[in-house]
């Protein structure tokens, strides 16, 4: 069993073509019912604020399994460590044997996240999408940008956060890396721009967005509710969508953006990223369609890149 | 983070009083409700005969949580590999940071196994109970005759297997090791004597044991079923038991003994063993009843076990 630290996955694996068409290919799996991908496991701390969450997959043609261990203890930062932290297990899926233990810190769920996105916008946003809004100004928000360069001709890029400060470092780095024009703007609808991206990067708990961001032709990809009680989108916006998908149906009526449409009495029919991708369901049908992508963030996308580091490690050792 | 092989955690922990303490102390918790412990993760492998089986719990006061990731890949002998393996993580239960890998190829199941039988026996067997009947002749099966050996007055072994070569193997080794009197009988329900102990240790899909094996005083410990397919106890021996108890009754009306009563329309009506332990509910209440334990097997003892695997390691080095 191998077992590898953050700074070796981070020279193993980033913001690529391979990555994203490894992180493409699992949504049809999904979709099809061919994974086989159990709902999450949470194990709750309740006496230090903490929990932990396990995902896992297992992907047909896939040769590893990833177990994916999540924790988030927030009283952390008081005795000097980070609140977030975790690993992967990589088993293999034709033996159950261990591989890999995946010491990432979080950087794994950050790519395969991000990688997601420009997943969701390549199959759902216009070809000529060239601006794209995020709102939250995290390590998020910005690899959501560098890897919508993957697929579509970003040249602009808008940002809203809570904090201003951090709205304005993040453009300004966004800026010096990229070339890009970036503009940090007044109110969260004012990222959107006709035949735009909007991005939605934040832990909120009150909607962000609402049907004052629509704008023709428009996609938005919906990445940071992934829990109960936490929501990006309003009911109004979700429902007026012409397209609404998702990773995870199951997923997002429980932890995503469909829960809130749900509980408020006007469920929304969402349909699967992978039948969009696999062409069983409709993506975007018209250019002014307004197109919205809820991101839960599935296991499958964790055996996905797992697998890829552990294959990559044994190509270069 | 440490990681330890199975060798050292042999040398660490075992069948002794502590460790019994330890599983003990779970059941309590489970019942209780201060136990945080998620459903089992399954992840199905269809297309190589697999599949992997994630427990895990959080213990209040305990300083470890337990991620157990069990593999059962049945076409591995063909290739020359043993069809179950895993491993457990240890993570901090105040920061959900890693501290330990153990690769114990699943020691710490079977000790943490026996230790709950002999944990049933002792709140449920009668105190003077003398004669152990195992069914089945594998390492769980030797292992809770040494178990057992902590808490009851062990001095008489009868083993029945389906396998009489098998039967007879573990006689002889356990009438070595031990001095005791170890005879291999016919038929299932001989390994039961008045007053004495009966413990099942099989994957069985079709009882083993029915309303035959009922004698006076007489305690049966269920250990092996775990899934929904598996069954080593009649409907009728479950139904006529004066007290039945499970470790818990959310995985026994599952996987366990408690399925089988409510499929085929007789529920029975089982209290937990940790409201046995801590004296909320009765358990023998007259020297002549015929009592029933079933344990599907919890992630709170994986979490127990291999905390204390963690707290000896620190010790010890």
């Amino acid at each position: 069993m191998i077992t590898l630290d953050e700074a070796t996955i981070r020279g193993l694996v980033g913001l690529g073509a391979d990555e994203l068409n490894a992180i493409e290919a699992v949504y049809p799996l999904i979709a099809s019912g061919a994974a086989s991908m159990p709902p999450i496991q949470r194990i709750d701390v309740p006496e230090h604020h903490g929990e932990i969450d396990i995902k896992s997959a297992y992907l047909p043609g896939v040769d590893g399994i990833a177990v994916k261990v999540s924790a988030g203890f927030f009283d952390n930062p008081q005795i000097g460590l980070p609140s977030l932290g975790g690993l992967m297990l990589v088993f293999s899926s034709t033996t159950g044997v261990p591989e890999a233990v995946l010491l990432d810190n979080g950087y794994l769920t950050n790519i395969r996240t991000a990688l997601a996105g420009a997943v969701a916008a390549k199959h759902l946003s216009r070809p000529d999408a060239a601006t794209v809004g995020v709102i939250g100004a995290g390590v998020q928000a910005r690899l959501q940008i560098e890897a919508l360069r993957l697929v579509r001709p970003i040249t602009h890029v808008r940002v809203w956060a809570r904090r201003a400060d951090a709205a304005g470092e993040l453009a300004e780095g966004v800026r010096d890396d990229t070339g890009l024009d970036v503009s940090v703007v007044k109110r969260p609808a004012d990222v959107a721009v006709d035949g735009g991206i909007v991005v939605t990067t934040t832990p909120a708990m009150e909607p962000l967005l609402d049907g004052t961001v629509r704008r023709n032709g428009l996609h938005v990809t919906a990445v940071g509710s992934d829990a109960e009680h936490k929501q990006e989108l309003s009911v109004d916006l979700v429902a007026a969508a012409d397209r609404f998908v998702c990773d995870s149906r199951a997923q997002s009526e429980r932890l995503g953006e469909l829960r809130a449409p749900r509980e408020a009495g006007r469920p929304v029919d969402g349909v699967e990223l992978g039948d969009v991708i696999s062409g069983s369901a409709a993506g975007r049908s018209h250019p002014d369609d307004v197109t919205i992508c809820d991101l839960t963030g599935t296991g499958a996308q964790d055996t996905a890149i797992a697998s890829l580091v552990v294959a990559r490690s044994r190509s270069t050792s």
